[in-house]
């Protein structure tokens, strides 16, 4: 599994807060969603423009703004100044290189995460990261890219009654336990994907496994630092005492939460594991070519001194009496003979066989 | 040893709290055991639903049901409306890879642990999760499969008269008291199997030592991820306030609180000791090979001089004066006896032999 | 990369606050720019002593007195006397590997940090010390050499009139800001250098690419040593309660805080990718190795057996009744052909070859 | 050093506080030595059973009372009802292998501590569990076997009169100083053992040096094991609000508690020192292999280009034009010498030689 | 660099506080200084027994007394008895293995620090332990040998009026800072051995360089065995609340506090770059062994078919028709070198030469 991540440009030096588009290559179209509902019944749109946006319905519980692709920085703004959102969050959103983090304000609250996707063990790993500001009656999400992630919750909007009589922390919490199960799908995958190279370890190694496992460390080394910081995000929103979050919600969150730290044992597992896994590589590498060593030692070592035998015999000294022998030839085969048998005796006696 | 456990089914966006048969595998039949006991006396039923089970006997200090199979959603459902248990309660009980945790109500406490145990060196790990709700005169416990892990506590109920003078926080701990012997009786198998492998580490060095030890790392790894959680769920039972746990339990639970943190000991040092046997191992493997080439090096570089020597008169040159000395053939040989002696002396004396 | 660093002259025993000019290589020139500004207008000047200096204008907002080179003690000294800055402060700003650290005063506020640049994947990084002083109006601060660093800064508030409109610290955090950012830009460097690296490694390891990874592996030793205390400054800068701290600053300064954090995360991230990448270097070169001694096995095995027969027959005894018959020298080439192919077949199916 | 430790029986689902004799090997004799002294005399008696105690002695300021040998289950029960102390503690000092803690009581405190004990650098290490009950004027120890460990305190009670002057606080931290001096003569057996093994690595390396390595790693884990839980035990005495630990002895505690912190920073150093000295093992002994492989490099590559020259004069091809030369015989030799001893220049060119 | 260290003795058993000559290498002639200041004038003498010591000058500052050697354990006892010195004090004072330590008495103040010196890269590192006790007006040390380390603050007090301006805390802060600065200087010189070792491995490593490693290694070790608890003995100077401690000197020990805590970050990255160096020492070990036998490889493969040829060509055969042809010999030279110069090619091609 490899990566997508987009990098952050880096030009020292720029105000705070600058919403100058960053990334060249953010030219999605940029697309929003907007689903409103209340216990009854919900209505859901696809805009062009947030002047489209009509102000917020008070029959309606909650309005879901989806904000998919971070190109127009000209919505970003209006977004901002609609629902008056500090620039420095604005410029967190479009950074889309954010450590996962938590901000608390008076009329909203703000969460940055990462969404990490996998179609399967052999498939990319990708990231996406996802912006969440919520307050009374509202949710805004943003997304870089134009993926289905959110269709399961929609779907349950839609179909499933239960998220539509909680207000919006509870929708910020389903998002979160979305974001959260796909962690899960993910580590499943890297899981299958540890135990397939365990077993390529000791049967086939080569330096195409031991690239697997270096990917697959920087895949756990990636995992953490998106899953350390998201534990803190749900610990702050448990913890917090703003007023968006309701009695009822906490319980949720304290759930999704135990995830993450069961998520954070797994991967401290996979891990240590992986580290093993190095060991067992080199182990593995270096056993085979032991063998191959013990195979030329033992042909080399009981052929040197038979050849060392017939070069005396193809010597042309004019007083060699053994050449003369007639029984000479065969005597010297039965030698060779003895010799080459009594090496193969020691050498298994030595256990080198 | 390896180890047993089932998976968690993945699909994210499922609402929590979801009771549907997660996992396919779990169609094990499901019994309902129950026990009933006060100071004086115990009765012990075995029944098929839960609509079987009588209300609580109010002359009874305890009643203990102990629900032994998780395919049976309705069931858990049921129980779940009867002790008015919250729904991610009871999906916590259904997942079975649940993290060991505790959770405080008002009218009951939470718990959920690993139960791992081992027949022997040479079997498998095998792990169950046991989960316990206990209130005010009862105890439910869940287990994933009909094993008669509980026999011994549910025998003291019988025999000896002591947990029946307690309430249920005690039958609690005498329950977290198994668990913990059972990782002691895990551990001293771990320990065996480590000092049998030091022995094969340095005498027969093969990859199926490596594979062991890594085998051994990683049951350890699963150790630790089921004890450091169940010293926590110890000690915030230690900690806990509620009217549940008694003042006498406490002393208990401090007890079996120690005998975790002597595993947590045990289990890091294991971990030292096992890190350090790859070193020994990688090294024993590489002082084997070592050996090996000393012996060729001294075949080979006996040989190698000699065999040109008898090369040399083996030469056709019309004009070698050394062919017709009658005494050339046999210097020849004296000459070579010295070398090889030579070269002997030398090996030895350079601490190669 | 390579870092350039100034070293601080070591004898002990020296008063603390002795402000003799300790680095003998100090001698670059010094020189003073001086910015003033309020919201409307600012004025730009550079003077050659602070004698020159007039005194703070009060229609100015912040007088921004930028010392570059520290080897003219006497005006550290006047500096120190006209601020009324404490002698172990200006000890601290002289000795130039100052570990970064935050000291509050009544009258100001002090902070010495690591300005770290880089050019480039392949030039040398570059450690500046930056130490600020700021208090009520003015904000103070020495660089070691001309390097012109802080123009992004001084053209903002040229260009710019954000800055103008805020306090001293509000400057303060722009120039942290800066540091930061740079920080990031080598970060993307060194993060470039280990992607080229990792491709290395696979397919031409040399020694040079370990003394590679080794020079990598001290950068971010280097880096960490100024980054954590940074965080620290930062930290410190953020809970300080001084009245020179307002209250809009402090939403900057946490932003900050918070790249700091994402700073920490990735150098930690590389810092276990460089550990992995020293095992696949080993590893990659002994696999190298393997496959050249596979091959000597190869050629080695093959032809010993054969040479040994072919002297065989060189052999001049007398009664060697193979030597007369017609066929025997192709029934030879016969045989010695079936035993190469023999052991090819059997080096293959070992999967030697 | 190996050490020697009793196996505590693992029978899982046992009650708590049972006292049936757990280890069979237990089978030593019993015996009670008591000491009572008071500021001006003491008294010292053998007895054979508990009931031949007498009440505690008004007059005497603290009653010894030392119990060696834990096979006498009975009488560890009496002792336990004559001086009120908790079933668990008494379970506590017949599982030999506890964890060194701290309990608190109304009436009395409890330690349970382990005293390692080593006659020299080869001898084995012994490991003795002592546990320490005191209250107002007594104080009760066990011990696993007849051991005279205590001797050194008894005799300071018999000849220097500073002990009996002192409650029964100081006589537990006279004890507990004892066994912290017995660390310290361990870790002083360890150091020599670890400077005669550096000797050792570096000019005659094999598997029994490993190994000697690794049994001191082991020791150095158990002696972790035992020393950070006793600094636990002792900060606990310091700390305790108990009226039986006295004003003037806390800093006599306090002194001791900074031996044990010694003595960690002692261990920790040591198993730094330790792990390096497998890095040099290995490195050592590969450097050794590297030395014999230059060796056959050298003899190898200098033959076979010779012994293939001499090959091509032994051909027999009707028309070699050089084998007639009267000279040629001479020539060969002296191109030969030339061969070998141009590779031996360019190997000692090259730093081969 | 090696360092010298006394060993303490070993008696487990010896009573708290015994001032018996515990070492016996003590034998160093024992010497007091004594200098009294005030603001105007100094005088200094040095007496041969603290009966010669007048009663503290009530017109003079501070009275510093140096002891230089510990062997006259009479001299120490009155210095207790004189200034009312707790015995375990004078106990500690006499250990000179004592981990470097603060402690607080309503009339004084007592410190044990380690001096490190060393005198150059090669020279040995020396070990001195230092003990101050200082209260109202004056300041007492301890020093091992007769070593003039305390020689610059001595020349300051004489020439340089400041520290003669503050009271006996600011001397003992001077002390400090001193003991800090000679840690640099060490620091310094193992900087520069670093870098001296890091050019030698890659051109000449050799089991010398691992050993060099492995002790600068340990001299790491010691160094942060000193300097830890030495910046936690400042931290305790900093934050107590004695009257001996006054106001104006908390700012300098703060700053001498800040150089331990850089001293420890070098500490630290030192560790980590010694670390990386055995990786590299390793490695380039196994990478010349590597090209050595390439060369071998190289060689051998090369001669070994053409010796078998030529072998072919030996045989005596009858009928061998190639032996009669003329052209046959230089025809094989021929193949052969067309054999020779196809392998060189290929083994350029696969990047082995």
């Amino acid at each position: 599994m490899k990566k997508r991540e987009r990098k952050r440009p880096l030009r020292p030096g720029m105000p705070p807060g600058s919403l100058v588009p960053l990334d060249k290559e953010l030219t999605d179209t940029v697309s929003i969603q907007v689903i409103r509902y209340n216990d009854e019944h919900w209505e859901e749109e696809t805009i062009g423009s947030i002047a489209d946006l009509p102000p917020l319905d008070p029959a309606m519980k909650v309005t879901w703004i989806n904000v998919t692709g971070l190109s127009d920085i000209g919505l970003i703004r209006q977004i901002g100044v609609r629902f008056k959102v500090h620039p420095l969050i604005l410029e967190d959103i479009l950074h889309t290189r954010q450590r996962p983090k938590f901000e608390e304000f008076d009329a909203y609250l703000f969460m940055v995460m990462k969404l990490i996707t996998s179609r399967g063990v052999d498939s990319e790993m990708e990231a996406e990261q996802v912006s969440v500001i919520f307050g009374e009656r509202y949710l805004i999400t943003f997304l870089e890219s134009a993926d289905a992630v959110f269709e399961p919750v929609r779907d349950r909007i839609r179909k499933d009654g239960r998220i539509r009589t909680h207000p919006s922390d509870y929708l910020a919490y389903a998002l979160i336990d979305l974001i959260v199960d796909n962690y899960f799908v993910v580590l499943e995958n890297l899981g299958e994907k540890i135990e397939f190279l365990e077993d390529d370890l000791l049967t086939r190694p080569d330096p195409a496994t031991l690239s697997a496992i270096h990917q697959l460390k920087k895949d756990m080394i990636f995992m953490r630092r998106s899953v350390w910081p998201l534990r803190e995000v749900i610990s702050s929103l448990e913890r917090s005492d703003s007023p968006l979050i309701h009695q009822e919600t906490i319980l949720y969150i304290r759930d999704v939460y135990d995830h993450t730290v069961q998520m954070i044992d797994a991967i401290e597992s996979f891990r240590d594991i992986i580290a093993g896994m190095i060991d067992i590589y080199l182990s593995s590498v270096s056993f085979r070519l032991n063998q191959i060593m013990k195979f030329l030692t033992l042909i080399a070592t009981i052929f040197i001194p038979l050849t060392f035998l017939v070069g005396v015999y193809g010597m042309n000294f004019q007083y060699m009496p053994e050449l003369s022998l007639p029984w000479g030839y065969p005597v010297l085969w039965g030698v060779m003979i003895v010799i080459a048998s009594g090496m193969l005796v020691y050498f298994s006696r030595r256990g080198w066989l």
